[in-house]
């Protein structure tokens, strides 16, 4: 039984090698970037039953205001046309006050009582009477009652949604650091709203060629200068000290772009006005990579007042700086 | 009292033994399920406050969206109908406009004045006049104010619920596993909103007589090759790799079905929207087990486009795999 | 310098002693119970901002159903009351269609037209006319927008509370243990709904006459057999052993009276429909204490179907247990 | 290759260095607090786009309630406004029953329908008629239903939103402890409703000028007598014991003056109705520290009840404690 318990330690082994964060090691086609900058998956599904497993109610949480209103105005007159229609399928002679001198004049009050109904505004001037309209409109309310409910579903729960607004700067840089070198790059809250108790995390992939000729996709930790902030009022610049033990250290961005590098960024924080957990995630492609190059100060004192000053349009500014030859002569500024 | 020393490591190895997830060890009906396919538990409860034990919010915030309509129609109807009787009963000529021509007529007129009243749309085609009907429909009102703030809370809370729509195979398998073999099942997020963060426990449950002649019910973690993952795009796979010191060690499938082997899952994620933490549970009996297969990819590129595709269709499929007697002579595939 | 250093050994001394979780050591009357039975503090508190320190919103979400209908319908009828008496001030001659025979024939209208604003049923029977009336309506409808989302926001506050209503047993009892003795409570979920992954923490607190005559108040965290279940679908018995080195052990229950002792129980879980962590917390003071009785099985089967039954009536039955003389002698059964 | 690894060792020194909690070394103009007493941050943010930056919703959630209601009142005047002249521009005798008589008291009247269909109250005295008005109406309705459902959303964060609203006494002080001192502050539960597991940080910020002649800000986290306790019914004292090792030991006032020491504070709990966790903040600042001070009881037994009474306004009660010149020669009571 020796046998099996080798078996053990390779079992550990084999688990070791698979920091692959649930991606897999068998994506390995160059041009299929893991995650896209806006931290969203390159993973198309299909199958399975659509309405289970399309969230009509997340995409309503999570759709752009321009689409919500679009959406909610469509569906304001497609629901009223249709009620329109059903008030002249039972008769519309049984809408009260209704201008009924032309067809076009029936239909267009029989519209606009449908909008009052279902609004709840009701102001009677028309009115339904007898059983068919009568019931009609008792539907038709109960429905704007429940839609109206739905609504502050909806506009509560976009506005409560925990997220965290990080911008990004637009290239992360290979920079001195102290006196070796490091991969940064710089973050900063887009939005006035705080962000405490930063936490983040930094993976490498890349496609290696294995002894064996296949190509599988490794993915690293990597080690940060430091890796939580309790507060983040100003910007972060994120460092890994490319050291001995880097997977980075000697690789030129042209093994960067060889071995199709992705740097994964997760982070996590808490947002300080309902105290919820919040992610964000981006990557940076070695295309999107500077070697040699610094950020520059994103503060500045425009009036002069003494008081510590952020400029939010100065996170992606970056300067020449080139990097020692002593220790990484693999590094020339090649951008 | 070297005795009472000694009693304390005796307590430490009952409570060692003692990993039955809060089931108990007395549940030893071998037709008893403990966790049913959907997570669920096999428990009646009796006795206690009814109105206390049975929570009518909860009920409606998880039941079906088929059955909540229902509900809410029928109570819909029935409130108008005890409405409208209320105002025959406060004298229904007290409703102004109210068509009085027949006992049915005037019924009717007062049952969508309730209608109009609960839902606040209020046309005033009927209105109330005198005492009392004017105090039903103030009641009736309030009560409609109170109805739509109730109907408000319970779509948000059916929609902004955390929940894990996790599918899981139909079959779990024992297939072969690097050189030795392993108890898998599959998994894969039903909905095309992310859950992150995911963290996974098998627990095996097993009848075992015991020296005195006593069954009993015991309870083991299973190792996992892997039992957290940070994203979930795809499908996972998870693999408990039966090594010697596995209880699966060894046994048939027959083994299994004779000790009534109910394995547990319990999954804990974040889901990506609103970061709430959401869990999901089900179980594999011995008889839903296959020996000697193993799942099927579940990739497919039907467009040649190069983008990952996953198809949820094919979570379950299935294909023979024969283990090696080499390692596991007593695995012979018998499914 | 060495005295300083010597100062930190007994600061760590000091601090290991004050286990008080927030209490304090100098709540040293006899007759002050910590915890209520239904888990509130025994304090009083006065002083700072009235109006800060009382939270209206909380207390109307933590109160009876019963206060808050009966708060709702009285606000309900004042705040009407108010109006229809600005309508009187401002000419009720203003509400068009107001019955004018009698004063109390004016004012009952003018009641009844404020409800109908406040909820905007807004029939229209009754309507303001010129600027007075019409300014007054257009005030109260807003208030009566605005009290519709307070109202819709407590019932939804009420319903989505996390709560964890969890039933304990009458009395704690010290029971036969494996082959010592044991102090014991039960505790059963309440509702139908699930919790998960409890955790519980139970925690002695006596008052002792120190050496130098002084009686303080100590605390002492018990070891308990299981302090953490992932389920609860059926009961708990919490089982603290009373081994050598338990604070109980050797104390008999006049001892526990004449220390004033009072078992502080903190229970945390989680609720399985919105996943969110809830606590509860009770006391058993001496008084509530059984020594040499034991917890009848809370299982029956009525209908001989198989499947396990819970009875929530039998939580706390108990039934004599005469505890062994052998190992602890100073328990006699005394209740 | 020794060369980098003696670069790591250095690399964990500088992080060692830096507890800034976030707020970075470069902060060193001696007038600029990092925290401000109320927990906000001092620094002004510029640049990026104002609308992301500026989140609307959380202002509405955040900011007092005079502020909320100012904003809804005006709100309401601005869009009655707006749609009595859409009414106007459409043509006012589109209105059903408005007072033609003067051009004032048409506009009156159109101000008055907008807010009964804004609130969706529509007494239909007023009723639009023909294409124009009652689009202008359904759109109107339309509107106050969304903004109905906002104000909802917004009613319900302000009073959801988890809160800690703990009072920090106006002074910290440096008083004597067990036989050393301690910097001491003290804190309260400003609600009667209950905070539950409190954790408490203290990191003490000095400018201090390097030997290179550069002033850097410095950041030390102070150990605590206590951090953390289960429960905050009544004040709670928390101690740091200045030690040999305690970066205040051997400071007088004139010292912490002159290195612009900031004591900031960061308190984490629960609160007990949502079980959400809250966050509260603030500082004290070397001119906020008295020396040579304790702080006074904050229980009372007005009524002789036996029940323990806390008064909030004794919250800053402090008395002079003259510290020992033994140990601390250096502390003279100099405040």
């Amino acid at each position: 039984m020796a046998i099996l318990r080798h078996k053990k330690s390779k079992l550990v082994e084999a688990e070791e090698k698979r920091k692959d964060l649930g991606f897999g090691t068998q994506i390995t086609d160059p041009d299929t970037r893991l995650l896209n900058r806006d931290g969203s998956f390159n993973v198309i599904r299909i199958g399975g039953n659509f309405w289970r497993r399309y969230n009509i109610f997340n995409e309503l949480i999570i759709c752009s205001w321009k689409r919500f209103f679009t959406l909610i105005v469509t569906f304001y007159l497609v629901l009223n046309f249709i009620f329109a229609c059903l008030y002249q399928a039972v008769g519309i002679e049984n809408l009260q006050g209704v201008d009924l001198s032309t067809t076009g004049s029936g239909f267009m009050d029989a519209f606009f009582f449908s909008s009052q109904t279902l609004t709840t505004v009701g102001y009677g001037r028309i009115a339904p009477i007898g059983f068919g309209a009568s019931t009609v409109a008792a539907i038709e309310s109960l429905l704007g009652l429940l839609i109206f409910a739905l609504a502050t579903s909806l506009l509560y729960g976009r506005f409560s949604r925990p997220v965290a607004r990080v911008l990004y700067s637009d290239k992360a840089v290979i920079a001195p650091y102290l006196d070796i070198t490091g991969f940064m790059f710089r973050m900063v809250n887009e939005q006035d709203r705080q962000l405490i108790d930063l936490q983040v995390e930094v993976a490498l992939s890349m496609l290696i060629k294995q002894n064996d000729g296949k190509t599988v996709r490794t993915y690293d930790l990597l080690n940060l200068e430091r890796s939580k902030v309790n507060f983040f009022p100003t910007n972060w610049t994120i460092v890994h000290p490319i050291t001995e033990d880097s997977p980075l250290f000697g690789m030129s961005k042209d093994d960067l772009l060889a071995n199709d590098a992705e740097f994964l960024i997760l982070l996590k924080a808490t947002e300080d006005t309902y105290n919820q957990t919040v992610n964000s995630r981006t990557s940076f492609h070695a295309r999107e990579i500077v070697i040699g190059a610094k950020f520059l100060p994103m503060f500045s004192d425009p009036t002069g007042s003494g008081v510590v000053t952020l400029d939010l349009n100065k996170l992606s500014a970056i300067q020449e700086a080139p990097l020692s030859s002593e220790y990484h002569p693999q590094y020339k500024p090649n951008n």
